[in-house]
């Protein structure tokens, strides 16, 4: 199956990951879409997202503080007003559901791999700017609606949360931040961005992003 | 007229800001109650604020960035959201209908008194914390909260204007502001916060965001 | 009189620059180099120079902290160094020549000027990355420089002054830190940078910066 | 063997951080002192260092960036300086005299494990002020310094090491950053810092860096 598209710099950054495919296909993913994923092994990983999104929240809300432009700033602000009064709250209703109460969910304990990839995103958003947060946080957001995009229809026990990201609303969400990225790169350096050396430190911001979010699923595969 | 009660934090800094009265009794503001303000310095002051709005929102989401609790989050975004989303279209369009249209207003250079405001607002935030953040936000937030309050029912040409400020809606945001504050001390600095050294810190950060809204307020009155 | 040559960026800047004159032939300079400046003036612009020098040494250990090599913390590291250890103590002697001891000198309130400059300097670094504090601290770095160098050998009370920054090892610094500029911009951005977008966002923060600079001789104009 | 007197900060946060043994004993550790550790997996150690020290130093320019007093700058600007001009520099000697040249060392892949500690302590600083940074950078600084205490006169293929972390040097460096953090505690928070709730976060600032240690070690015992 070829990559939804995107837009043009996710197309690039993602041929020049060499992890992309080992974490787009990652056992953790396979055991979602074929649903042998043993249940504790996908609480263990719902307890750290928790964790995760509170730090993805802040580093879209750091992308608004950098942005540029009115556009930037709502569509960064609008990410972390969905994030912060929609999907934690959602969040912390699955949990619950799930048996794991806003407390307990609380109390979780931040894994290594969540640490290492949270604050390498936010450290690139602080150290660089607007564009460095972006490729830092482009593996996440475009990749979970590529697996979302594969793995449509598997049916079975995981299929709420495939549906999350292979529905329409996180596939148009995926193609707005694609575009919101294309608009930041050509509006900071130009229509020929691309051979920039510039280009090759975003890319490998993406790379190192896509490394960090293989050891976020083999943490969910090894924990409990 | 007592100060109106945005909480403790804001009470206790207000009395330690030399200039607290001049920035809320300032001529320009004076203008505004008395209806003798010149439509010119008032439109120069319009477009000076849209350039503020645009940095004052960007801070608001630095807050969202550097927040502790899932509630910090929540209150910032929401913030940097009605701002970007409500305040912002809104001012362009009030502009619009002062035959000020967005090219004009995109195309405003910051005065110097704008970007000393705003800059020491953000590097604030960035080189402290939260807490450096709120208490270089809080003249504006809730200074504008006073004047309002003060200035309710003055009618005359800027009527609009103060209603805003005087308004249920922005008086409640100021009353949720300084709670936000209170709470954020006390989550960090415990009950007695007010006797360490750190207050004093916090307490001239205020004082001299303060200053700088003076400065402000000076910028629409001199210009036009 | 040319300017002086600290490299392609300074001099492609310093051209887009409208008060680069107005900046570098200010009337605060022309006392200077005519020995006519008051001394009360220049007493006030040393007192607020020392709080400025605090700033600007958190501003050049910031740049250490964004550099993407070696080279450039070596740099950036070497400058924060010769003013913190340097710079900065031979300051509070020349104050304490002039009678002002160290207790008044950290006493000093920060003048709005000085708060406008230093803020927009470290506000740049934190909101961008290297090279807009590369941008935004060049005015001050090499501006002295090449005031020191038009002024070099006008004798006046002000000699001393003027030696320190028409002196060898000054002039030497502004050829180094505009390599490092030129070579930051290379690394980055390629050899063609100066026709990219960015480049005009980081010659408007050199303007801007140099427009607070003009500020700050005005403030120790005005002041006493 | 009791803990080395680092002053009254350290002595806390150690006492809080549960992986401080695992830490400072970590079979990394007590390959070292028994001369055991296989040689490649010194080298993998040495190369990560490498790339490790570039981002301590960033870290301790951010802190010159985030001090509140000239004292605080000197302290940190002068760590930073030893470290871009001193130690990488022998850095760079002990690895070319293993084999590793300049080139190899600079082709070094960042591996997880050090991601995950840099950014850490980076975005510590970032995100929070002066003491977060402190807090993250202490287990490095201060426990090299307690597990060079430990070593000492193991003598054996790595007594070069370990004489560095034992010697006079370290060990007063060591001192003076304990001096450095007690103050910096004090200066901000009151002598009775220690029973404020920001004790906890900055504690466990120390705890998570501590953790972080111990996969920097087994990085290094894992890798070859």
């Amino acid at each position: 199956m070829s990559a939804p598209d995107y837009g043009h710099a996710f197309a690039l950054w993602r041929d020049q990951a060499p992890e992309w495919h080992a974490y787009t296909h990652h056992p953790f993913v396979e055991g979602l879409r074929s649903g042998t994923l043993p249940r504790a092994n996908f609480l263990h990983y719902l307890r750290q997202d928790y964790i995760f999104l509170i730090h993805f929240a802040r580093a879209w809300a750091l992308a608004a503080a950098k942005a540029e432009t009115l556009a930037e700033i709502q569509a960064a602000s609008g990410i972390v007003q969905a994030l912060a009064h929609v999907e934690m709250p959602l969040h912390v209703q699955i949990c619950a559901a799930e048996g794991i109460d806003a407390t307990a969910l609380e109390a979780t304990e931040e894994a290594p791999a969540n640490l290492a990839y949270t604050r390498y995103v936010l450290e690139a958003g602080y150290s660089g700017d607007f564009l460095d947060l972006m490729a830092a946080l482009a593996p996440c957001v475009l990749g979970y609606g590529e697996i979302g995009a594969r793995l449509d229809g598997s049916g079975g026990p995981y299929a709420d949360w495939i549906n999350t990201y292979a529905g329409d609303e996180y596939q148009a969400l995926c193609r707005d931040v694609g575009a919101l990225i294309d608009q930041a790169l050509a509006h900071r350096l130009g229509p020929d961005w691309a051979g920039l050396p510039r280009a090759q430190v975003l890319a490998q911001r993406f790379a190192i992003a896509t490394r960090l979010e293989v050891g976020f699923w083999q943490m969910g595969l090894d924990g409990s």
